[in-house]
């Protein structure tokens, strides 16, 4: 099987923040919502059945990470978290904060509205805020 | 805490397929597209992070029963597993077989097309077939 390498798509939306034992974590370039995305660094995975048991045990545990650093740093009124794959088949799980009055709810925010980039400063607040959150939690 | 009832509107939208150790297995009323939703018996909850640990790890087994079912039974494109309840609050988990060419491709379902409700017929078989699938597998 050949090596893991990030599509592209998913490279050209977002910036990395953190590297969990299985997954990157990614910050989705759309200051509309705060939004991350899981990428597990596993080759030629489309679905979540396909990753070996511990693996997608793994997938799970650093969703919840990823969940609850979401929700410590931004008390969202509710969390969504998605794997769909229709696009971009390189499998990835979305977990977004998610607001009363964010521009697309109580909608997915998939194609409700177009991406709303970060400024340079921005992007280094939130990062950096994100790092600190992810972090001290080891795994 | 009180009592775990299905919300209404998951009622209302849905036909019941199986009991899980869990959740309750449902068959989303919408011939579009094979839509299971799984429903954790739990009173009061709606994110994934407030399970208690060990219903969280069984949540995720059954998803990936739900997933098992839709893929042996439909061989879909893609699978599509998310948990919104932005509209919904009660923590429930959407399982779609997602196809090139189905009504909704490559988009996500919610808000798509309307329900295309199955016909009794429709219904009895689909029922019939996704419940010989699911019980064989135990767990």
């Amino acid at each position: 099987m050949s090596e893991f390498r990030l599509h592209p798509q998913l490279a050209a939306d977002t910036l990395p923040v953190a590297s969990l034992p299985l997954c990157d974590v990614l910050l989705m370039n759309d200051a509309n919502y705060p939004w991350l995305i899981l990428v597990p660094r596993v080759a030629g995975v489309s679905e979540l059945l396909d990753l070996i048991e511990s693996d997608r045990t793994q997938l799970w545990r650093e969703i919840d990470i990823a969940s609850q650093v979401l929700r410590e740093q931004f008390a969202p009124d509710k969390l969504n978290i998605a794997a769909l794959g229709n696009m971009v088949s390189q499998l990835h799980v979305h977990v977004i904060a998610r607001f009363k009055g964010d521009p697309a709810w109580p909608k997915p925010v998939w194609g409700a509205q177009p991406a709303k980039p970060y400024s340079a400063t921005e992007i280094a607040e939130r990062i950096d805020a994100l790092r600190t959150h992810i972090n001290p939690s080891g795994t």
